[in-house]
């Protein structure tokens, strides 16, 4: 099936080290041109989209902020189709703006949503997640990430609290998050495509290629941000497709729609 | 193969509600008469052993310190089995005496002995522990119950904090308490007997006796402490023997070794 809609990492696809990539904004305009639907999949989860639309625009990359799908975005997607209307959000303030038109409460919710609390997982907060997940919420995570780097050490991330109240309840939470494959099918649905036809662009080859290939979608690597010539080696995953940058996407679709199905 | 070991729970088993059981005493000299091993198998983690064997006294209760099998104890059978001389202990400081010759340490153990920490459980103590483990420490918990009772409400106990450590570490933890493997099989091997040689007797079907059946033993459920007669129905775990109490158990033993092989 000839691709539709494109999904596109941002941090080492369209840009780098506070800049665009050569040609980013060019090919962004090539694929719009050829009408294709695309979404700008980011796993960041202490920022809300405003703040990231603002980052992109001063790189000169243009985005409607509906083309923007953030774990967020995904968990509103996620609880609209599941009817719930109240919420309880442990993660930083800053996001609820995207949960606009969602009641986000301290007191029985329908769901709870968990995002990066970082020294704020007490036991006491985490005793409170428990209970109102006891009582029946849904348990929804921004992500499950093991560990991360703060302040230049490996520190705890997110997922090892996912884990915990995932035990605790003994329930699993639904992560909408790469390279979890429920962010990457709310996504495709968010395009009202079918996954065969949205391929997913990305540098990093477990969260953004092995997610998408898991999801059912096609998946190009490029060669610039974390890209790395040793992962084609070290890694049982391989893409569907292979460029340089972000600027050979356009020149490799049409190579495909010419190959046809 | 004929009884030549016994393994005894505590609480519903020997005593209730604060005094012994009756023929509690006596069935304990009547196995000691006919020169059985002995062990007395306790999941308690928030006292020391020599407090154990005062509240058993005080009921009345004749036991000896090496009797007693508590997962503190187990857990220094397993840290001087790998050769550890070096722990972190994270668990109520009281517990120190049972690991009697084992350095404690704050940085840079050989393992670490997870305990319940209660509302100690705080972003900065976890990861802590999760440094010492990814620096190479082993992972060994005292129990990993989901939940428990404080205050009258259901509360986050012990095993989130080992799942989210070992999510996050990508390891799994020893667990050195009932219903674990590893608990009754530390207990066989201090007996010095063969897993066949001995029964465990307790009064909770899941944590005494199908634990102690995954690991090879025989067990009798006691129709005291928390037995409800309902159990048998609501539960795949089948004892290999149901007495009324405690006091049947040397009758019991007896008629199995005369049934024979």
């Amino acid at each position: 099936m000839s691709v539709k809609g494109v999904l596109l990492d941002l941090e080492g696809v369209l840009y780098q080290e506070g800049t665009a990539i050569a040609g980013a904004t060019e090919a962004l305009a090539e694929l719009q041109r050829r009408d294709l639907g695309i979404r700008f999949l980011t796993n960041t989860t202490t920022r809300p989209r405003s703040h990231i639309l603002a980052r992109l625009t001063s790189y000169g990359i243009e985005a409607r902020a509906e083309q923007l799908f953030t774990p967020a975005i995904a968990a509103r997607g996620l609880l609209e189709r599941q009817g719930c209307h109240r919420i309880h959000l442990a993660a930083p303030p800053e996001l609820a703006e995207d949960f606009d038109g969602i009641e986000i409460v301290t007191h029985d919710p329908q769901a709870v949503v968990l995002g990066d609390l970082h020294p704020g997982f007490t036991w006491e907060r985490l005793n409170e997640l428990f209970t109102m997940v006891l009582n029946g919420a849904r348990l929804i995570a921004l992500h499950r990430n093991r560990y991360c780097t703060r302040d230049g050490c490996i520190a705890l991330d997110l997922g090892p609290f996912v884990a915990a109240l995932e035990y605790a309840c003994g329930t699993e939470a639904s992560v909408v998050g790469k390279p979890d494959r429920d962010f990457f099918r709310l996504a495709v649905e968010d395009l009202g495509l079918p996954a065969e036809a949205v391929v997913m662009v990305g540098d990093d080859l477990e969260a953004d290629i092995g997610g998408a290939q898991r999801a059912g979608l096609r998946a190009i690597q490029v060669e610039t941000g974390k890209f790395r010539p040793s992962d084609r080696d070290q890694s049982t995953i391989h893409p569907d497709g292979q460029i340089a940058s972000i600027a050979d996407l356009p020149g490799m679709l049409a190579r495909w729609d010419a190959a046809g199905p």
